[in-house]
């Protein structure tokens, strides 16, 4: 049994986390933190929650949680997650970043896609990426676990065995992205208030969007190749799923027998990848962990198309799979 | 053709007006006024009206306002709309408001449902409520206009005719009503927030919703009954639409054959409401200025299931339709 | 561990079904049935299940399926179910019945409202309606337990209480039911083709729907009372989720405070009914096998809302309890 | 005013078109017919048109047909359209067919991609394409004119102009499109049940949908370059709308302020074209005859996106700016 911690519990990547945990044998949470004033049940923050978890949300330091727990996961916004995550390293606990934070290879990447300058600069470039297909063995000795954005993970999976088996230019990728609207956070907006975001898609953040060089940087570290993409988010009306379509341009003769050989070789094992034959819809993994992957040859192009639910294998239950490789439990506990 | 303004152009329910009044022969749109900082561009604030209106939103006081119009139509939120009303009266203007703040009996009842000072007690119990198929003379002739609010016109529209007719019980009306999203209007709050409340559906402000005293007493008015509700409101994941079911008691021997033929005689010659003998969903009537009604007698109970779109005939449509009455145009102009 | 079959294994019943028993530690799938043409993989019919689980649909008598299982969960139509249910008891096995065929009182009722005459009608009345709330005693000794319907059982579980303890009528009752589309199955229909129902909320088989006679039947059997509701369904742009709004009539004084206590005491040590004291959202009870109920009193009126999930708690969570009730597991084995 | 008949009046764009022309002041809807049995009243079909148009649906052969009608729409579905077609023109009429039977260039393309002997080769590839932002002229004096497809209208507007003015490569096109499901058609099918499509998005006919030769057709009409395009079609949970994000590749040296004064300089003058600055949702259009277009420039890569209302500009709606242009009614008539 490991003692969790959960920074930040208000919003939508916390709330499934304490869900996959509240199911996992091995995982006991004993605390939960946020700034919310007057330390507010957490049923009364989450309401599908009552009668499951008898916590209250508190104002804590990093010491004051690195006494409660072995394994803290951080659900704070960037710049924030970094600040507190020091303190809980140097406690001694191990910790599951689901901030951009360590995500990037240096701090100026950092510092110009996120505005800001890095509250912990040395470590950024050495933390390991918390995608277990890819970095598995590190990420079992790490004591720190950068948790991959949702839209890199729907985008990573399926170029890395394409590339690493050179069978796509790592040029002139296009990925367009389709997400659903929970990935925007729980914070009220405009653009994700009901009448304004319903019936209606819409691309956002055209050639902006923060995720672009978390995707070059990663698929680079686990393919070998410097990669440039062409990253276009779109908000479409649903809760939670991704789907992201991918065009590249394959290198030599490729056919689509041999994308699905590479691909189903690729992740032989790896119980959190399905290739299939057939176009997925992102309401096949809605819910679970999986990532579903397809691919296609149209007109000399290689398309890929892959879907995931942005709230689990695109956060919290990448974490819980991170969670289980570090404290030594099989991948899949509390995730099936 | 009529000069008309609007006041506090900026939320839903002037985005529909605006729509409807662009497509009306007889109105032309000269200004729009509101808070935001700047002056923006309607276009700006409401993107599908690029290209169809050239006008900026002006923070104007009444007396400007009235320079420029011959009709105000005022979508600002009750409290701030009976305190710039006054002004555009003595101006000579007429006005719709679409505000709460004309509508009920006394100040003391707005006081008790709205918790705040009537800023224009006098005026209170005297205007006449917009609603053509109840007081379509006094409409004509008025200079000021109180919009129905749009779970009241659900509501009353089905329950005046048997009402009058002597066919229900006036105690113990219970209406469940379900309403789209919209209605809430256009600040982004928590309860509004795509992700939760998207597929759900949820009641709220049970025994205590604003529109109760509002429905009992303009039944009252139009029917000379003294009536006693329990109204229950409902938010459903749809844009717009209202369904209000409501369960009465028959008086008497009344068969289902007498309820259509009373509400058929009731709403002849009124253009804007069908009864029809199926079950109508709110799709559709959604885009249109239609109430639909139907009737069941359930185990010697008194079903009405009434139909409408909140935006339209629960606001803009409404308003416009009183707009036609009070200038001469015929009832449905701008409106089919 | 015990060996479970599921008939019909291709509507959204099952397909939930298949996702709890996957993650229950005491069931094995051994058999899925279907009528479908050859023997398709589940995973074609519920891509959702890739990876998951390795069967096929086959099409399988009565005695083939008892060989290869000790319990029988029929998601069969109403009809089919009761043809092949004897032959399943008459091989020893143990059958939970997702179909109306053994829910009600008598066979005469069945013919009235399922306009057929029932297959098996000795059985019918003396079954086991597998509400364990109410029922659990007879349900751990069963061999074979009706499993409730979605409507009814969002109607049974706040009024049961209410009426055992007195403090409401039990004549007069209104249930003013909200659900989500999935109740409607898995065969495309127009009324639940996605551009005629998105959108919209409308009421359908008013006065008619046949989980009228078993709410009245299973109240009575539940509190004694013979009971007469109007039971009015609406359905909701959404994919799960009842919502029902029950109005009655209080019998002497009654207070809220006394409302909530009889429901909580009654509730007591019962895992997955949650009385709350907020307004619960269907969301809130989405994909657990929890009922929220909540109740008011409104101008004399009692009014109780309670939430569940149309596929969980009202269809294949509650089989789970049953199954686990029946074979010993606790109750909430594979539903946290 | 000009009598007018819709062939095939029971799907989405038919209603659609039925609303649009019974706002148009020079129009009067004569006839509408359907192969339904018993000559239904078309309120019955479509509830929204209660009280709106008293016609019955009829089984109509095409000189029955011309003798009410000075204008014939056929909404039938390809296949059937061109069968009707011939008699309709031998009888005097002019046609709009919406179907795809007269869209393309060739006989044999049609029966490449739609899978059947075309019933009308002889005027194949000789029809105008009713898309008045390019074929104006054709239009206004043709006797016959194929409405437009809905993805293949979003794909025109925006690539024509930039393909004329050489600013980009009619090769290597990536069309990433995503719609809303009355695209679909009326009919219920399981990919467009309620709880299959919604909360889901999928791709769906990867590589051979049939608006793909249709795009490549019309734009070389239109801008006489050859283009090569790889079509996405995606599947969002709305009710209406279309987006498309199409990837080309600049020639030489653009920017953005020229792609912008390109494409603003080609639909001056063009009253449904909107070449906006922002990032246009689907809901901006909604319920419009606009086309809403923005364009970027993104590591060297023009992106342009593109949205419509499927039902309108991308059928009825265009239907009408023809028919006003062959009629030689102002081009705007019925449509704002």
């Amino acid at each position: 049994m490991t003692r969790v911690a959960i920074l930040g519990a208000t919003g939508y990547t916390a709330l499934e986390l304490i869900k996959l945990l509240l199911r996992h044998p091995e995982a006991e949470i004993t605390t939960l933190t946020s700034r919310q004033e007057g330390n507010p049940h957490v049923a009364t923050v989450h309401p599908s929650l009552v009668g499951r978890l008898d916590l209250r949300l508190e104002d804590l330091a990093g010491p004051a949680v690195a006494a409660r727990a072995d394994c803290v996961f951080s659900c704070l916004p960037h710049g924030a997650s970094a600040t507190v995550v020091p303190s809980l390293l140097a406690a001694g606990v191990r910790v599951i970043d689901f901030s951009a934070d360590y995500r990037l290879d240096t701090a100026a990447s950092y510092a110009d896609w996120y505005g800001q300058k890095h509250p912990d600069p040395d470590r950024v470039g050495s933390v390991v990426y918390g995608l277990p297909e890819l970095f598995r063995e590190q990420i079992i000795n790490a004591q720190l676990v950068a948790n991959p954005g949702c839209y890199p993970t729907s985008a990573i999976l399926p170029l890395v065995p394409l590339l690493k088996a050179g069978l796509i230019e790592p040029r002139d990728i296009i990925l367009d992205s389709k997400s659903g609207v929970s990935g925007a956070g729980r914070t009220p907006k405009l653009t994700t208030h009901f009448p304004e975001c319903n019936e209606s898609i819409s691309a956002y953040n055209v050639g902006r969007h923060r995720h672009t060089p978390e995707i070059e940087q990663i698929v680079r570290r686990g393919s070998g190749r410097e990669v440039s993409v062409i990253f276009t988010p779109h908000l479409v009306p649903m809760d939670r799923g991704i789907l992201t379509t991918a065009y590249s341009r394959p290198v030599g003769e490729v056919t689509e027998e041999l994308l699905f050989k590479t691909l189903r070789e690729f992740y032989a094992g790896k119980p959190f990848v399905r290739v299939v034959d057939h176009l997925p819809g992102t309401k096949d993994s809605a819910g679970t962990n999986f990532c579903d992957i397809t691919a296609r040859l149209i007109k000399g192009r290689v398309l890929t198309i892959s879907c995931l639910d942005n709230l689990v294998k695109g956060a919290a239950g990448a974490a819980v799979q991170n969670f289980n490789l570090m404290y030594g439990y099989p991948e899949t506990t509390g995730l099936l």
